[in-house]
C-alpha cells in the first residue's frame, strides 16, 4: 500500500528507508551537522501532533439529520478532552460565521476547553484577524492562557472564508492591508503592556494598557497560509511560526513554499533552529483503511460539494477522493500505518515541527471520531515521534 | 442587632413581622390579589440569589502582596463552582481594563465556568456594551448558552468605569447614544437570525445572519443601572430585566427608582408580573459578624480608597464602613442572620426577583471567600427564599 518502508505499529519501529534524506530538503540547516550535541537536543526533534476542527453542523448525508449546535459543541469538547488524554499536543478551533458551523468565536470554545484539559495546547485555527479587533483578541487569548496555565496560542489568518468581512464592516478590497496592520498591532500588544499606536483600520491607542497579560511571554502567534508566497514571506520576515494548509493535491509542491519561508526568515536574521512549521491537512483514521474511507467519504462529498458550489469547483467524486488519500497526496485518510507513513513522508519533505489534522470535515458519527482520535494519539503519534527521533540519530551516526 | 424580627437559621423560620407590607411598595401590582391562584404561582415568588465578581488583583493590604492574575482566575472558577454546588442561582463576572482586575473579557471566563458548573446561571456583570460590538457579544454569549445548556445571560451597562472608551476608540461625549444604539442592535440580533440594520456607531448589516443561535429564546438581556432615571425608564419601556446597583447609602432611597421602572414598563404595555429586578450590592458573610467586618474592611478601605482617589470621593473610614453595614444601609457585611434580615428588608422595599452580592471588593483570603459562599448558599439563600414564600402565603390568607 505504501511506497515507503513502514514504521510498524506493533513491531519495533524500523529505520525509515528515507532516513538519510530527512530534514535536508526545506530545512537543510535545521539540524546543524557541525554541532550535533546542541542541535540534536530532544526539544529540537520533538514533532507536535494535533487536531483542528470547525465544529460543522451541516446535515449528515447518512441520516438526513441536521446536528444541533449544542450537541456538536458538547461533542467537540469531548474530542478535545480525549485528545488531551491520549497525549496529543495541540487542538485548534476555527472561526466561521455560517449556519453550517457552530463556532464563530474560537476563544469562547477554547476557554471552555482550557478548564477541561491538562496539557494540550489550545489554538485558534484560524482567527480571521483581518475582521477582528486585535485588542479584544489579545485580551481573550491572554485570558485563555491564564486559565490554561500557559497553553494558549493564536493562529492568525486572512481568512479562507470571507463571510466575516460584511459582518464586521470590512472591505474585501483591503484584504491584505487589514491583515498586515492588525498583525502589526497584535504583535505590539504582545510585546508592550502600554503602547501608543495608530493605523488605518482601527481606532488609535494613546498610551493605553492592555490587561490581563498572558502567562506565556511571548504568547505564540502563528501565521496560517493557504499558499500565497507574500503571506509566507511576511511570516518569515517576522520570524513567526508558519502553518501551511495543504488540503488537496501533492504536498511535494509545497516544498518550495516552506523553503521560501525559511530562506526569508534566515535572510531577516532569525535563528533557523527556532523556526516552526505546521502542516495542516484533512484526514480520518480507522482501524481498517476501507472503513476510514467509508466514514470519511460522505462528509467529504457533502462538504467539498457544498463549498465547491460556492466557489465554482468541480463536484467531488469518489475517484478524486481515493486519489487524494493515496500515499503521495495530502489527505490523511486510512489506517494508522498509512497515516504514519504519510506523516513521515511529509516530514521528509518539510522538516516540519507540527502536524495538524482536521478529522471532521463534515458530520461524522461521534464514536468513530473518538476512535480516530484515540488511534491518532496512541498509535500514530508515538510511532511518528519515535521514527523521527531514530532517523535523526541515524543521520548523525 | 436587627431592627426587624429574625428568620432563624437553626430554628423553624418564623413569619416576618413585616409580612403584611411585603411587596406592596414598589411592586403593588406584582402580586395580584384578585387572582391569587395565578399570581401566587411558585415561579413568581422564587427569588434568585447570586454573586458577582470583578476578579480584583490589587495589592492585598494585609500582606502587601500583589495577586497574580492566573491564581486569581483559578480562585474565581473555584468560587463559581462552589456557588453552583451550594445551589446559588446566578454568578456574574464584570469587565475591566485595568491592572487591578483580571477580567477584561467576561465571556471568556463565563465559557470556562459553563463547563465546570451544572445549574447556576452565568452572566456578565456588566458587559460595557457602549464600547463593544453587539455582534461579537451576541456570538460569544450564544456560544456560552450552548455550552451551558441555556444558562447564559448578558447584563448590559453603559459602564461605571470608562477606561474601555479610549481603548476601543469611542467618544465619552456619546456615552448614551452609543449604549442606546448598541442595545437596539443587540435586541435585534436576539430576535432575528437574519437582519439588515444601520446606525451611527457600527458598520451596517445588509441581510446578514448571525451564528450560532443561543439555546434560550430569548437569551436574557438585563439592563444594569447605577441610578440614572433615564436608564431605568429605557429598561422599563423595553420591558427588559433591571439590575440596580446599590453600593452605598440607604436602599430605601432607591424605591422610587424601582417604582419608576415598573410604572414605565406598565405604561409601555408590559406585563407587570413578568418584570424582573435585581438588587446588586457589596457584602461579605462570616460565621461571626465581627469576623465578617474584620475581613471585609481592609479591601473596602483599599479599593474604595483607590477608586475614590480617582473620582474625588472622601477617603473611606471604619466609621463609614460600620454605618454602611448597619441594618438600613446597603452593604451586606455580617453574619448569616444579619444578611438574611437585610435581604428581607430589601425585598420588602423592592419586591425584587434577584439579589446579587459582590463579596470580593478587594483581595480576600480564598478560604474565607469560599466559606462566605457556602454560608450564602446553604444558610442565607434557603432562609430568604423560605421567608418570602411564607410571607406571601400569609399575605394571601
Amino acid at each position: 500500500m505504501s511506497e515507503q518502508s513502514s514504521i510498524g505499529v506493533k513491531t519495533i519501529p524500523a529505520p525509515l528507508s528515507t532516513t538519510k534524506k530527512i530534514a535536508f530538503s526545506a530545512f537543510g540547516a535545521y539540524y546543524d551537522r557541525t554541532e550535533p550535541s546542541k542541535t540534536l537536543a530532544k526539544g529540537n526533534r520533538y514533532v507536535e501532533i494535533g487536531i483542528y476542527s470547525f465544529a460543522e453542523v451541516a446535515i449528515d448525508p447518512s441520516t438526513g439529520r441536521q446536528l444541533d449546535p449544542a450537541s456538536r459543541l458538547q461533542n467537540l469538547l469531548e474530542e478535545i478532552e480525549l485528545a488531551d488524554q491520549v497525549g496529543l499536543d495541540v487542538f485548534g478551533v476555527g472561526e466561521h460565521h455560517r449556519p453550517d458551523y457552530a463556532v464563530s468565536s474560537p476563544s469562547t470554545i477554547l476557554a471552555a476547553a482550557a478548564v477541561r484539559t491538562k496539557t494540550i495546547r489550545l489554538t485558534s485555527a484560524v482567527t480571521v484577524l483581518s475582521s477582528e479587533d486585535p485588542v479584544r483578541v489579545f485580551q481573550q487569548f491572554a485570558t485563555i492562557d491564564l486559565l490554561s496555565g500557559g497553553r494558549a496560542e493564536i493562529m492568525a489568518g486572512r481568512g479562507s472564508f470571507i463571510e466575516s468581512f460584511p459582518l464586521f464592516g470590512y472591505d474585501l478590497a483591503e484584504y491584505d492591508s487589514l491583515f498586515q496592520e492588525k498583525l502589526e498591532l497584535l504583535l505590539r500588544l504582545r510585546a508592550e503592556e502600554t503602547l501608543s499606536w495608530s493605523g488605518k483600520h482601527r481606532a488609535a491607542l494613546d498610551n493605553q494598557s492592555i490587561y490581563p497579560r498572558p502567562a506565556q511571554d511571548p504568547l505564540p502567534i502563528w501565521i496560517a497560509v493557504g499558499g500565497t508566497p507574500e503571506s509566507v514571506m511576511r511570516a518569515g520576515r517576522l520570524g513567526l511560526p508558519l502553518a501551511v494548509a495543504i488540503i488537496g493535491g501533492q504536498p511535494a509542491r509545497f516544498g518550495s513554499l516552506v523553503k521560501l519561508y525559511r530562506d526569508t526568515a534566515v535572510a531577516a536574521g532569525h535563528d533557523p533552529t527556532k523556526l516552526q512549521v505546521s502542516i495542516n491537512s484533512h484526514g480520518f483514521i480507522a482501524d481498517d483503511s476501507a472503513d476510514a474511507a467509508e466514514l470519511a467519504f460522505p462528509p467529504y462529498l457533502a462538504t467539498m460539494g457544498r463549498i465547491g458550489r460556492e466557489r465554482g469547483w468541480p463536484p467531488p467524486t469518489r475517484e478524486h477522493f481515493e486519489t487524494e488519500r493515496s500515499p503521495r497526496r495530502a489527505m490523511l485518510v486510512g489506517d494508522p500505518q498509512q497515516i504514519i507513513d504519510k506523516m513521515l513522508y511529509e516530514y521528509e519533505l518539510f522538516g516540519n515541527t507540527r502536524f495538524m489534522t482536521q478529522f471532521t470535515l463534515g458530520p461524522m458519527p461521534h464514536d468513530k471520531v473518538l476512535r480516530c482520535i484515540e488511534l491518532y494519539g496512541t498509535v500514530v503519534a508515538p510511532a511518528v515521534r519515535k521514527a523521527i527521533a531514530e532517523s535523526s540519530n541515524q543521520a548523525m551516526s
